[in-house]
């Protein structure tokens, strides 16, 4: 039986988070791509149910008028909302108190609050969106086993498609891990350490020369395709491929985890609580939906496996190492609901815990790893999520940011493929999600010491231990950068922190990441390099307030949001805004330069306009054509044009240039990126609006002689008023 | 062929708006019950649009945490919040000119702002929540016809089923309305006039004594049920057989309806608009979803039908009437899209007004009508809806007080069905909404009047016309009365106006309706009778804010609000509080002796405490056992207790108490209808609670000797903590 060949743009290996944020990009934005599991559908690998502002923010980013992210309202709804945190200890008696409590998202730091929802619901969304998007064209391809993989690495031109990934198909039975413990009750006793899994896998991936004739007879096919994504968790195959090791370490504290619905009477037991007991181990507390609570327990008696005793290789992130060496591995088929309820007992002392309606358990050793390599092949091969990245869940991160892993690659790929961007931009993934990964292996490490520690008990003679302040305070720094919005990329092709603005290095005493952050002073609350933080404007033309980051949807543009100031009192404000429409007319010019000849103008960049004016004070039709285009219908956009400034009706009043820092006369540009980050100030003129031609013209590709294939416009009319979707 | 007989408790004849809020009730607390119509299923009858507050209040309020009303949230987004109201009216040169702007839906008197949304979206949330409430049992049963009615009025004890409806089913061709005009554009011209459609289905419905035989050869069926409620629309073939009349008049002002896509230079074109043009008459603008706009246009040049022209008959409200005689009906299958949008055009002049991607059109003549009684045979069958109200759409009230009809006689229903109630209550349907619809009607008469006449021009000699400040005033008084959320329902079994607490007299001059407004002092800005204005409180459990409106889901149950005031500075009222404990506990008071002894105690009355401390100043277990129930697995219910006081992280600070006026010291005691609607405001004390019970008692069945028949708790576990429904 022949071999089946088959060519695609992009083939995702992996249909977890990671994989399946990366498929969402690529079928928003048209991009023929596929992804393949080897798992079949009825598992569930992951239990992650912590979701950061800033993964909600992106799922909100993808919805649309006529589409929801799928269900995500439905299931915002059915989410826990944690609003408090809890901090108990024993007080100098060595009794349980509670020490403190703050707010479990930091007020201000954006419009969602983090929030617990389990992993499949997520899974969903994405899947449903997925079909959505592409039109019920593309579905995960599962169980399906990538065996092989080659680059062409020299890519001749001729060579469009220089990966190759051979695939087989799997029955059933070959896609199901062996799983530990009870069937009655679900567990994650499956998903564990490097090798003593995926035999069966991994007897086929190593198959040798001689044996690929057999192979072909099986149902093989090779997928030649221009890009991979490896999102294949923490065991990727994909990595192996790339001959990328993970650094790190193993460490010494193990930890159990039940879901279930106690019966206590703790009096805290619907707050998150971090809780250290004296003798007896600490457990995180993280009430969810339908009145469960997740409980983190850290294990004392656990029987360890001492074949599997090692020295650990040696972490390599830029914090203090605890050198610690495992005792051995834990021998994950002795664990129990009972065994990880009992020390739970012990830890509450003297409150009372008891169990009912558990729903899922499982046990781990806290491990902290990450990749040095994000990609290989001059960019033709990637691994993101777990792929790249191992630690602790406690700090409810692992789906996040491994989310935004590919939230940060799917975009640029989207880019590349269309033609529309050139391929040197797939270098900043690395660059900026490295660091990313780095730092959090960094807090997870911090923070795992010291919530795994015993504490020290005030005026008391146990002084040693942790320090329950010292333990609070990494908490909070940590939770700012736990939220996901403080995210900083550098200097790049895609982001310009310098200007002829002026910048100026602004050191937060509220900020407590490591670096600098880098404001031009005609906009000095917008960092350049982090997200857009999103506050409210009023439509012009129906005084509908707005979230700006509604208008900043994930569907493949970029931005450019012009900042006029007072149009009113400053008539030559008014008539460099209408000195605008001749550049942008210009075919040269970026608006035109960069977008097909046929497309809706908008297809590629976006203009949106926000003067500092009371809405009432001025009408849509002062405004130059570009702040309210028609179509090839004469139908005109009206969605362009913002006010940034006064009372609205039912919402307060909004104060957009205030919030940004900018000046209300003099203005500014902004230029943002597809995925929201700032990636370049500049200010409100002629000249200005040249710089942000100038930053195109770095990494775009000119469009000027490329004339779509298809009807002048490629949308279904009905969808035209709905943001439209990139060009194709 | 025998006829077949079948039983079911309620039949719901029609299948829009009003039916189907019914159902969604019957469906919410499991009450046997079919919904039929006559129509086939591609139909939609009517393209109303406008959603008033209250309506989204109640949608709302059917929501659950694992279910969302259908797709509200998502439709929600979808539909067009209009926040602006525009006055267009000649100035005194005769030019038009933007007179006055004013917030659409008035600040503070809702969380929602009135939407627009297409009909079509409404009753596919209804089918999918009658769906899921249901667990699919109930679909909507087309095309079926009813042909005969018949009341058993002795009713005997052993005819549990009096009402005898004979129905048969009809081919999917006989079920279609003829339409006129393009079969290219939808329009709504078939559903039109008294007589002048539905042919087949009077033959049909006229059928005599003789034919009965042969029509049992048909596909015929007799439901023998304990209720009907008619929703059949203008037309409605129940009232006809309950022998009622309607009352009113038809008005000699002919209106075209265009819904499409607008070019124009208007500048308010997204917002809505009344314009009043000098010589060619008004026209309403209201912007809808995707950019489409519904234009309500008065037209000058329409054919009549000499043949129709008849008296009217006298209207019957209660305002001053214009006695109008009509020149007879339009000719429907004269009126084009092209010659509605003519006449818009000259009203727009001097703005231009082009036609794109036109969706819909239909014209009409304004005609005002209500009924007399809304129900008959000792309140066995009763009329909802379209079936005992008509009107003109602008005010957008038809769809909304249709639904709200039978928000009303809904759960009265269910309570009776249940056997918790006694039949009394349905009394209180009539005297509750036939003053509603008679208010509609007077308001909808007296706006009507004012749209449709010329515009006086200030300082001109044209003084006659209507004048435009009156016209404000009118459009404003009305926009109170329109969002449906200040109806009050007067003194009956379910309402009690009185108490001991000393009732104030509140003529409140924002409000203009005619009656007084009926407030105890001890919550002095709880108007009893209208639904409780939602604001926020904080659960005690975990810090979360949330809207009371969301913690009084409509779900069939009454609930009782103890409000105990500040337990911590004033500790007597705390000991009061603990000393319900025992009352509560007792089989013979209103908790216990209403609720079958084997149902969850929050079955049917759900108590919830709201103290007005700050949450960090008290624990949960300070409180008595009924603020934190435990059920039969000892899971604690930790929904039902909150602070009505205090900051919050993320929300800003709440004061329950001050918004509501309740001292707080001495707090109060509120008893709320499962419609939300307050009925009986009583002093914080065992005296209040005695009272508490008395009203209860009055239309309350004991459950004292009720046991389910069914496992001790009827409810899947897994939804045990959503919110129970209506004990089976």
């Amino acid at each position: 039986m022949p071999t089946n060949h088959s060519k695609t743009d992009v083939l995702i290996i992996g249909a977890g988070p990671a994989g399946l944020m990366c498929a969402t990009w690529l079928s928003r934005c048209g991009i023929p791509f596929r992804i393949i599991d080897k798992r079949s559908n009825e598992i569930f690998t992951g239990q992650a149910d912590g979701l950061q502002c800033r993964s909600l923010e992106i799922f909100q980013s993808f919805s649309e008028s006529s589409f929801d992210f799928a269900t995500l309202n439905q299931s915002w709804k059915m989410a826990n909302h944690m609003i408090e945190m809890c901090f108990w200890s024993p007080n100098g008696n060595g009794q349980l108190e509670r020490n403190s409590r703050v707010a479990d998202t930091i007020p201000g730091i954006s419009r969602f609050t983090q929030s617990v929802i389990h992993q499949g619901n997520i899974e969903k969304w994405f899947v449903d969106s997925i079909d959505y998007f592409s039109n019920g064209q593309v579905k995960i391809e599962r169980p399906l086993l990538p065996i092989s993989i080659n680059v062409n690495e020299k890519g001749t031109k001729d060579d469009q498609y220089p990966v190759e990934v051979k695939v087989v198909k799997l029955s059933s039975e070959e896609s199901k891990p062996e799983q530990f413990g009870s069937e009655k009750v679900a567990n994650g006793l499956y998903r564990q350490f490097d090798g003593d899994q995926d035999k069966s896998y991994k007897e086929k991936s190593t198959t040798t020369k001689e044996d690929e004739e057999e192979e072909e007879e099986e149902d093989c096919e090779i997928i030649h395709t221009k890009y991979v994504v490896g999102c294949d968790g923490a065991h990727s195959w994909v990595r192996k491929q790339l001959d990328i090791d993970m650094e790190g370490e193993q460490t010494d504290f193990v930890w159990g985890v039940l879901d279930m619905v106690p019966i206590t009477n703790f009096p805290d037991i619907r707050n998150r609580c971090a809780i250290h007991s004296k003798d007896s181990g600490s457990v995180m507390v993280i009430p969810r939906e339908n009145d469960l609570v997740r409980f983190y327990i850290q294990l004392k008696e656990v029987e360890r496996d001492p074949a599997t005793k090692t020295d650990n290789k040696q972490f390599n992130g830029n914090v203090d190492d605890t050198k610690a060496k495992t005792k051995g591995r834990i021998d994950r088929s002795k664990i129990t609901p009972e065994l990880i309820l009992k020390q739970a007992q012990k830890i509450f002392e003297p409150y009372t815990l008891e169990m009912t309606d558990l729903s899922w358990y499982t046990g781990y050793q806290i491990g902290q790893r990450v990749s040095p390599q994000f990609s290989k092949f001059n960019n033709r091969v990637f691994i993101a999520g777990d792929a790249c990245h191992t630690h602790s869940p406690k700090a409810g991160q692992g789906m996040n940011v491994s989310m935004q892993d590919t939230y940060n690659l799917g975009f640029k790929l989207a880019l590349v493929c269309k033609g529309l961007a050139k391929p040197e931009i797939l270098s900043t993934y690395e660059s900026e999600r490295l660091k990313v990964a780095r730092d959090l292996i960094a807090f997870d490490h911090k923070l795992s010491r010291l919530f795994s520690g015993k504490p020290m008990i005030p005026n008391s003679d146990i002084l040693d231990g942790v320090d329950m302040d010292e333990f609070h305070q990494v908490y909070l720094e940590g939770n700012k950068f736990a939220s996901g919005t403080i995210v900083d990329y550098q200097n790049s092709l895609l982001i310009n922190k310098s200007g002829d603005g002026g910048d100026t290095n602004d050191d937060d005493d509220d900020d407590d990441d490591n670096d600098c952050l880098i404001m031009n002073k005609l906009a000095t609350k917008i960092p350049i390099g982090r997200r857009l933080y999103s506050v409210k404007m009023i439509s012009q033309a129906d005084g509908k307030p707005i979230h700006i980051a509604d208008r900043l949807s994930s569907d493949g543009r970029f931005r450019v949001l012009v900042f006029p100031g007072d149009i009113k009192y400053n008539p030559e404000q008014l008539q460099t805004l209408h000195s605008f429409q001749d550049l942008l007319d210009e075919s040269n010019f970026f608006l035109k330069k960069f977008t097909p000849i046929n497309a809706f103008q908008d297809s590629v960049i976006d203009i949106i306009t926000i003067h500092n004016n009371n809405r009432h004070d001025v009408e849509i039709f002062d405004f130059p054509d570009f702040t309210h285009p028609l179509d090839y219908k004469h139908r005109c956009d009206y969605w362009k044009l913002y006010s940034g400034k006064g009372e609205t009706y039912h919402e307060g009043t909004f104060n957009m240039y205030e919030d940004y820092g900018i000046d209300g006369k003099r203005g500014v540009i902004l230029v943002i990126r597809p995925d929201s980050h700032v990636a370049k100030v500049v200010p409100f003129s002629i000249d200005g609006l040249k710089q942000v031609d100038e930053y195109f013209n770095k990494f775009m590709i000119s469009q000027t002689n490329n004339v779509l294939p298809s009807k002048p416009i490629d949308y279904d009319d009905s969808k035209r008023f709905i943001q439209p979707r990139l060009a194709v």
